[in-house]
């Protein structure tokens, strides 16, 4: 062991400290510079994500008892061509338990100093990353960076902060001294040994597969669990450079590769309910749609089960003291990754007899017209569109901004991004519905897709909004109002509904963001997922604490 | 609200610095001592129990809608006569319903401070409630004081101290400023809130009502959900006097008694299933059978469970430096509350070709025989057999001694205890087997029943015990040898199979004895339970963290 513990604590240190004060703060810098990353760090990561491409994936010792799979198409255009190792449930099974009680025995000082080394090298290899995250999820280079690098290093460095900060809770041992009256006391020693659940299964989605997958990986990797990553079909390339770098981790510092596997597989022969089934699986991590993750909760045996799944984000907007503001930053939570995160808005609810702003009063139809004309003005340079938009994950997702269409009058309609000709793109379709039109704007409709609802008071939009969070889940809120007894009391609603509000957003930042140590993504009180990134219950569950005892003399 | 946070804090103080280094530390003092509660404290504890008898309990104001229900029998003799209000499912859900938001909207210090008071009252109440456990678990009445009163209190107080500090972990409020390079930076305010999961059921046991209740209670109460009790029917009243008690102190506060509510049900008639299956209840803690445990876990639907269930527990001897201790030390084990402990041994593996000890060799029979003259001697005196023995609480147990007795060969018969003539007694049946013979010792047999059991070696008693450990669960593991290699082996054994271990236990502290805030009781890793008490994994997912941000002027 080559004292990878001591070499990052000062980064553990600096992520528990943030962590409990939740001020900003971020190991990973967020930039993609040259001055930060190495001058040729963006043309040395862009060259080996083409070298990926067209070959066989290598890793050294994986499992594999099928043929390669891979078929994993940039949204951008050009197929990756790029095939993995692949093997069934059964051999990943056992590969995993036979690597699991060396890591179990490990320390949880060496499982923790190997996490914040692989977290490292990722931060190394973030241009990489950036467009493998590109090109398998259709995020524009920028998100991709940011998103599938730095932030989701932060994401799992938090994870691996909470788990070393509750593994450490109970002493390795203790002297238990019991009076007895005037007689000697009762003496025991006691020691106590931090003892993983077992085999945890982290299953990635298409649109975000680091961030998402990063906090069940390496919560459940710190506390002693072997892992095994099951990326999305179509989005398996930066879950194989990550599991190709945590295994390359762990060999050089003695221990067995397959505490991390890659579970691949095929689209339309998926080996996922296999994996969810199986009784030797603990511990679950899934991040997708509602109907799969109610399939997953409920068919996954005894382990426990952390879902962030989806839900229908609202903006209630009572007034605003800057509405120019107001319009611009929807517009960009609205085009950000064409609608396509988890956190984005979908439902704007607004008064029917308008609002009152530093503009003087607008009517529902010009507040309308104030977001869907802030959203052209934001997209109307094409380069720039494209650096906000990217691509469409997934055709679906074309076919639903379709079907949309009908469903309430048009004000803004959907349109493919220019210059990226080769790429699958919308922009965002904006509709009018009124709030008795729930058909319309009460189902999820991922991507982009939005509806100003029109309400009769800002009253009843957020108790629309909040109670549709109760019933579909929500990630997201965001509210625009003047007055602090209204703010207060939405505040006080939306958390009824299990949602963190943004209140008043105008400037750069967007109810999209969640930055770790600091917003708590998801609160896993509403349908929209069982578990918080990264609260100490998502890590306090995935070891047991086991003692031995004895007397000694006093 | 009167203060109570700061009036308890230093109690708070203390048990969390005792959880945290883990050494003996009590905050109610375990002696039934005029001295400690108050020279007519014991006079006045039975009287108000003889108060309780053939008299409707009453609980103002608790919601009924069904004919009082209790028919309570002292396992010692009398039939206790008290009846309880009963309401139907729907009733104590819409009841608990109600007081939810008062309960939801109170600080963590206001709950926490009206929970440490409910402790601090039940404390006092000690001797009334040593009277309520005694003669509704058979418990003597020592054993009904000590682990029914303080040692309960403290298993709740244990749960109060980790609930707060988990709940303190986010601060209610933090500044976020994010440097933007040049320009200014983003500021935001973030406000964070405590929120609960909805209703706690608990489900109580007959044999130790208060003990295995007061974690689940004070946990799930402390983190601002409201519970309902829902006791074994043939143990309401220890639990009845603990809602009574609730109740008072929350009406005293300005709350809603309802914050707390009794389930009373008859035999036969349970309404149990029905609340578990309820979608209302989002958390349940339950000790009992592994059978009703399995079918909560896959009834409970989204509700968090938390079990402790029952196991087989072993005690391996390889070797000892204190025969007549060892012997001694097991004998009491054996004997005490007549083996209705989750925590007492049942099957006692010995090498076949016996063990070395401080008295020379002793062959297999010497072990055996060495152990059941020590239970004869200390049940020899039938004043001191009562105390330890106490009664049956349950007549199915007399039927399972019963055909145990032809499972094995018999080594010493049980009988009743002389002087408890109206009692439901039993002394120890002790067995002997060979390792061959699972069927007979591979499987709980709950109460005075225990195995030697012939194996080749010590390797293979710890082996055997640890296995069925992780077949059928077990709480507790106990070892005799003198080779430090073997005991270090054999605790990393029993940590693999998720069981605690008590090494060379010779003096007055035994393998059934989990003391708060240094042992953790069950550890959640094989099947005698799914959960551990207490633990930051036991309460930190009975709450949810809700914020709410905005900018702020930089």
């Amino acid at each position: 062991m080559t004292g990878l513990f001591e070499r990052h604590q000062p980064t553990l240190q600096a992520a528990t400290d943030a962590a409990a004060k939740r001020d900003y703060w971020s190991a990973y810098p967020e930039v993609p510079s040259g001055k930060i990353y190495g001058e040729t760090a963006k043309d040395d990561g862009l060259a080996s994500y083409k070298a990926r491409l067209a070959q066989p994936f290598d890793l050294p010792g994986h499992p594999a008892d099928k043929s390669p799979v891979g078929v994993e198409i940039s949204p951008f255009g050009p197929a990756l061509g790029i095939t993995y190792p692949a093997a069934s449930p059964d051999l990943l099974i056992s590969a995993s338990r036979a690597a699991a009680s060396q890591w179990a025995s490990a320390s949880p000082e060496v499982r923790t100093g190997i996490c914040l080394e692989i977290l490292a090298r990722l931060n190394a290899r973030s241009f990489e990353m950036a467009n493998a995250v590109m090109h398998t999820t259709g995020q524009a280079f920028a998100m991709a960076f940011q998103a599938g690098g730095p932030h989701a290093q932060d994401r799992g460095l938090e994870a691996v902060a909470y788990a070393y900060a509750e593994m450490s809770r109970t002493p390795l041992q203790a002297i238990w001294t019991k009076p007895q009256g005037r007689g000697e006391p009762i003496v025991m020693e006691k020691h106590w040994r931090i003892f993983p659940r077992g085999i945890s299964l982290v299953i990635g989605c298409n649109t975000f597969p680091t961030w998402n997958s990063y906090p069940g990986l390496f919560a459940s990797l710190a506390t002693g669990n072997t892992v095994i990553v099951k990326p999305h079909p179509a989005a398996i390339l930066p879950l194989a450079i990550t599991v190709e770098i945590a295994r390359q981790v762990l060999v050089e510092e003695g221990f067995a590769a397959d505490i991390v596997l890659l579970a691949t597989d095929a689209p339309g022969a998926e080996i996922t309910k296999d994996l969810v089934r199986h009784p030797a699986i603990a511990i679950i991590d899934y991040t997708g749609s509602n109907s799969f993750g109610s399939w997953v909760r409920e068919n996954a045996g005894s382990a426990d089960v952390y879902t962030e799944e989806a839900g229908v984000n609202s903006i209630v907007i009572g007034a605003t003291d800057d509405f120019a503001g107001m319009c611009g930053n929807i517009a960009f939570s609205l085009s950000l990754y064409s609608g396509q995160m988890c956190t984005a808005p979908q439902d704007i609810f607004v008064p029917r007899g308008g609002i009152e702003t530093n503009e003087g009063h607008k009517s529902f139809e010009e507040v309308a017209s104030g977001i869907t004309a802030a959203v052209d003005a934001l997209l109307a340079d094409p380069a720039r569109a494209a650096g906000i938009c990217g691509a469409i994950a997934n055709p679906d997702t074309l076919a639903r901004i379709a079907a949309a269409r009908s469903v309430g009058r048009v004000l803004r309609e959907s349109m493919p991004v220019e210059g990226l000709d080769e790429a699958r793109t919308a922009t965002p379709l904006i509709l009018a519905v009124d709030a008795a039109d729930t058909d319309a704007y009460g189902e999820e409709r991922f991507g982009p897709i939005a509806f100003v609802v029109a309400v009769d008071n800002v009253t009843e939009g957020v108790n629309r909004a909040a109670e549709l969070a109760e019933r579909k889940g929500a990630i997201t809120a965001a509210l625009y109002e003047t007055d602090e007894a209204r703010i207060l009391g939405a505040a006080d609603r939306f958390a009824a509904a299990g949602v963190n509000l943004s209140v008043n957003l105008t400037g750069g930042i967007y109810v999209n963001q969640s930055a770790a140590f600091s917003d708590f993504h998801v609160t896993g009180a509403n349908p929209a997922g069982n578990a918080s990134l990264t609260d100490a219950a998502f890590v306090a569950n995935r070891f047991r604490v086991v003692m031995w005892r004895r007397p000694v003399a006093a």
